[in-house]
Formats: C-alpha cells, structure tokens, sequence
C-alpha cells in the first residue's frame, strides 16, 4: 500500500523534528522543516527571515486584524498563504514528512495523512532546549519559563490559523511521548504509516 | 527488559477492550477489566451488581458529598477505594493489562506503566455500539448521542477520582487513533511495551 504524508507537531523540545528525521530515513522518504522556510521565500518573494520570523509570533489579534486595510491580509497570513500553497505543491509529489506548520489541516481534506503529535514532560523538554538545541541568553535563562513560552506561540500560531486546539489527542492518529525513547517513536510511526488503511 | 504494566483508558466504542486482548495476548501477559468486578466484589463484600453500577453512574457533586456523613464516604468513592485496592493487588504479582478504572492513575506512583489512550471518530464509535456491543433499546437509539452521553460519564468518572483531563494527551504515552486498525494498534502498544525504558 502506498505511504500515507505524516504530519508531525510537538510541543517545544520534546524532539519532533528529530523524530522526524529517523521517520523519513526509516521510510526512504523526504522530511520537510526548516527548508519550507526557504522554498516559501523562493516562491513568494518573502525574505527567509520574514517567513521565519512570521512563525514564530504570535497572531495578531482578532481586533489588530480589523483595524487593519480591508483588502489585504496582514503580513502573518499572507506569510501562512504562501507556505500552505507550498506544503500542497510538495505533497502532490508523493508522500513525505512534514514537520509542524498546520500542516495537518492544511493538507487534510484532499490528501491521505497519518497525522503525528509530539510531546514530553515539561524537564526533558527544558533540557533538552538547554543540552541539545543549545539555547542561551545574556541573561541567566528559566529553561522551563522559556519552554512555556514556546509552546504558547506555537500554539497560538496553530489554534488561529487551524481554529482547533492544538495537541488535543482527538485530532491526532497518534500522540506519542517522546521520553518512551525517540527511535522507538519513530519506529511506531513508521510501522503505523506501512500499515496506514487506504481510507480512515 | 521487563515488561510494564499497561494501563487502556478508552472513549466509548473506540474498541479498547477489544485492543487489551490483542495486546495482552501478543504479550502473554493477563487482562483486566470487567474481571476486575468480579474480584472487587469478592474482596469487599459489595455484590457485583453495584461495583459495576457505581462505575458507570457520573459521580455525586461535591454538593451531595458535602449533605452525606461526616464520618462515611459515598458509596461509589467506598467501591472505587475497595477496587483500587485490587488493582494494586494485581499490579504487583507482574505485568497484565488493566483497561479503564483510572488505573494509571491509581498505579503510577509506585509502578512502572505505560499509559495508552484508545480514541476514534464518533462516526466509527456509534457504529461499533450498535453492530458489535450490540446496544439496543425499546424507543429508537440515536447512537451518536448514546456515546456522547457515556463518554461523558466516563470522563466525569475519571476527572472526579483522579483530578485531571481525562483523554488528554499530555498525561499518556500513547493516544492512538483505533480507526487505524485494530491489530497495528494492538501491535504499537506491545512494540512500545517491550521497549519500554526502565526509567521514564
């Protein structure tokens, strides 16, 4: 049976796009993350720290949006747009692992995808920001505030442009704990995607 | 490395019992859940007609907890602390599978467990109540809304004896979607169960 596209999205730090990785290494099949960020910008005209920047705020609020031109759509979603006809575009090509940016809903009507959510207890996470992503600040930094602080953008980034709330298990094929250990993780995913039905 | 314990909490109709024999029989290992009301009967004295009862009635408010005497529990928190009592019981002769009973909750203390959350679309629940649980009633069932309404007492059941969310993803290690198929379901859980880490 032909693979399934795997959308992953993770809280911050619980290693999602890590998984990610092995997934599409164990699956012969292509991992798109961070290089949306750069097809985005190549496609649309946008500055790659335009796109990345837009994604990693949080959405204007609804009373900002309205205060705004009637005919264009703030920079955020024109940025969200222009990402979304690309995340299409790649997953006509076949099937693929795609690393957070809604892609789950984006691509949910029109295609068949496993869709995959991340998480971790709150410590790993933090040191895992610390030890691995190697975040650091002039300023002693809270690796837990900082954490917290991350997955509020994330999911207030997810929640505006999918309106539904991120991470809740009854959206998701699998929501898996990545501190069961990360190749075991990927090796669920990548079993679940062999196996995925033709129709869900 | 041995085994956990695995614990199976499950919407209604999504198939979790069904799943707690596939992956207790992959393991070899024993299950419980409607065994589980048969032993708790024996032990407290309580017939088994009211353990069960009791666990599928919403809890009283705290309202109706207050109006009760100061000296005795109400009766369902009495069958559920008898009940908790087995499972721990269980729980330390060896690894088995326990579905339902806020078992990872009463367990995770003082056990090695591997949390799992079985879902599905309300669609495939409603079909699997009237075609396999075989649910019938005099006046006309809508199915959807007979699910509906034992989810919600599942979950008011299970917010009131453990103090959190029920289904909510961060709490388990595994919330799987059962539409994928019940045998890769059954086959995740026990892949995850083997390579469970000694320490999570």
């Amino acid at each position: 049976m032909a693979l399934p596209i795997i959308t992953i999205g993770r809280s911050f730090g619980s290693g999602g796009r890590i998984i990610g990785e092995k997934v599409a290494t164990l699956l012969n099949i292509p991992l798109y993350d961070k290089e949306l960020v750069k097809i985005t910008a190549e496609k649309s005209g946008f500055h790659t720290s335009v796109v990345e920047q837009m994604q990693q705020n949080k959405p204007a609020s609804l009373l900002y949006s309205l205060s705004g031109s009637a005919v264009e759509y703030p920079l955020q979603d024109q940025v969200f747009y222009a990402q979304s006809a690309v995340i299409r575009e790649l997953a006509e090509k076949g099937p693929c692992v795609i690393v957070g940016r809604c892609a789950d809903s984006i691509l949910e009507e029109e295609h068949r995808i496993l869709k995959v959510f991340i998480h971790a207890p709150i410590s790993q996470r933090a040191a895992r920001a610390r030890d691995e992503y190697k975040i650091t600040s002039r300023k002693p930094l809270d690796y837990i505030k900082y954490v917290k602080k991350c997955d509020k953008k994330r999911k207030a980034y997810y929640d505006y442009f999918t309106h539904r709330p991120w991470g809740k298990s009854e959206h998701y094929h699998l929501c898996i704990d990545s501190s069961i250990g990360l190749d075991i993780v990927a090796d669920i995913i990548a079993r679940a995607a062999r196996e995925f039905p033709e129709k869900v």
